[in-house]
């Protein structure tokens, strides 16, 4: 059933801005194999393939924001975040923690925000930034695609943003995990699952 | 792996309140097979058990508090919820809007939240109410597991609240959504998903 | 100094809102010498007076949005509200607590928020209301000036709205504070303070 | 009148943390008569008085945390901060906008919140942090009086936090600004408004 309330949306809604979450040293420089947050098979690439995207926003002049998960190195603020699956992680100061600026192509005029949990919007200057920005659609990638990218998409959702999420630029806990987040997704706003060349595509033309 | 940082939690610890969520009477009054919101096979008799959890607060003392999805008749509050797989819901004077009182047992002392989007803390006072109440943990039970009990889970859980979501009283929009949000809370929280069964027990204990 | 970073702005930027404030019924029934919150002399007149600007904000097809403090009756939310100056207040339930609609010439197509708080944005609705409807100015009259308007004035210019105060429509809990509070709203947003006059002549010209 | 609803409170209630707002270097180093935000008579001698607050909370083990107020050195993040008596401030890399460690006497261990607004709570993670301290009642000292202190202690007051301000280790944008501010916060929560002398007592005894 459709009603008439329900209407077909671009991939670019307005004014978009990249959202780059969680992409930090630790994915690059940290190959044991016990780690404190599981990862996918082949997550390393899919944040490798972020970097296509960053490159595309510059070369669009769409703002780039990078999300950093980050930890008080006394574990004041982990809240409820140790009562699961993940263990003491990104502590300010552990060189793993840092921003993958390098490999991500970070440039002078892209943006930072630090966050404690796993929503980007949650106890951030996030809506601060994007309200300067007057940004409208917030594009996806990075990880987890079942924590931080799916509960980040779950907030910009509710404050009417349109959310897009970069299927090939983005990495799961498990693949299973990885796939139900993007159908979670899709779920709540329609064609919000799209691949990087579309993306790219799409800054382009916008 | 498991650091010093990490402990075993109680079913219920501190001082609990169960929240149904949207439990409401479109459930049990409309039988229309095309529905503006999908739901997944024996629905209705998950939300009936339900009832249960509710009598079990009632003779513990616990309080019970009712969130209700529900949108101004003029369609001005949906913002992105049409943008997906759900169409038009839950208008404000619709008689199947209405938290289904009678069905769930509710008695004078339990609360009733509205709210306009998944999560109940979202543009509502039910942060207000909890922090009145002084509770530690959130029992979960309604619908839509994947949906607004999901994303109600995750702003307990980033806002420190103890939380637990009751497997066989919460209903989702399929099976494998459903399935895969009880994962999803899992993760968080580690004993997060329990049995009817195991909750009124363990409320009896509280 | 003024930097190049600075603007004047328009009385009405954008789109506006009418923000009728705490105007309920108690102010037009309850004479009792001793009230559970102090008025400043004239405070009945200043709401009454209110109601020309809600008059022609529906002859300008301007949104009109009345807050109503309401507490639950079993105390639960009041928070700290009952630390200071004010005695309990507002209850769900006593006819003192409704929206002094007659008075106000509510229209249906006008919208309610309850709130349990100072400002208007803690634990509502209010800002999912605004974003429905692309508000850009928010046009503040009822009471008190110090406590409720001042504070959602304040959450308002946080959160990038230009916020205007209608200073004969507005009343406090002492002429001082009355005063205080007009000073420290025009501190923030120049030109904040306005009269009646002049913002319904705005309203007709916008 | 009172109810049986009133309550008197300590000047400690629960756990109590220091908060210290926005005393920053430019305090220390910046001479200029034209300033982009005013500060009334004696404020800088108002400032070094704090620092007895954050030696009295290191001797008894009270937990300090900096509120730094900063804005990113493209303007994207003012919003409506220079639509009124303010000027650009607060600089990322400007060597003004550093908190004043020395002067307050920073020891490791101290907590520093960054935030773009008035209040603290606004857009931070100061609320993640105050539930990981547990803490209940906020001493709040720096400046302004009229703004981020007031503004902070009405979300605090909102959240259900017990207020206290210390009235010489706060300083206004004026005299009269100032005092009105105090009043302010006085008729919120009644004791609110303390002497240093006194507040030092009190966590000596807490």
């Amino acid at each position: 059933m459709t009603s008439k309330a329900k209407q077909a949306r671009n991939l670019i809604e307005g004014k978009p801005a990249l959202i780059v979450i969680d992409i930090q040293k630790s994915t690059f420089i940290d190959d044991s194999e016990v780690r404190s947050i599981d990862n996918m098979p082949g997550y390393k690439d899919r944040m490798i393939a972020a970097r296509d995207l960053v490159d595309a926003a510059h070369d669009n002049d769409i703002p780039v924001i990078f999300i950093q998960e980050v930890h008080r190195p006394d574990l004041i603020d982990f809240g409820r975040e140790l009562d699961g699956d993940e263990d003491v992680h990104c502590l300010e100061g552990d060189p793993r923690t840092e921003v993958a600026k390098e490999e991500m192509g970070f440039r002078p005029g892209d943006y930072v925000i630090p966050k404690r949990r796993y929503s980007a919007f949650f106890g951030t200057d996030f809506e601060i930034l994007l309200r300067g920005l007057k940004a409208d659609t917030l594009i996806l990638c990075g990880g987890l695609t079942d924590v931080c990218v799916h509960y980040t998409f779950v907030d910009g959702h509710q404050s009417d943003y349109f959310c897009r999420v970069v299927e090939d630029c983005v990495g799961g806990s498990s693949i299973q995990a990885h796939e139900a987040a993007l159908r979670a997704m899709e779920y709540l706003q329609t064609g919000a699952v799209q691949s990087r060349a579309t993306v790219i595509q799409a800054m382009s033309a916008a």
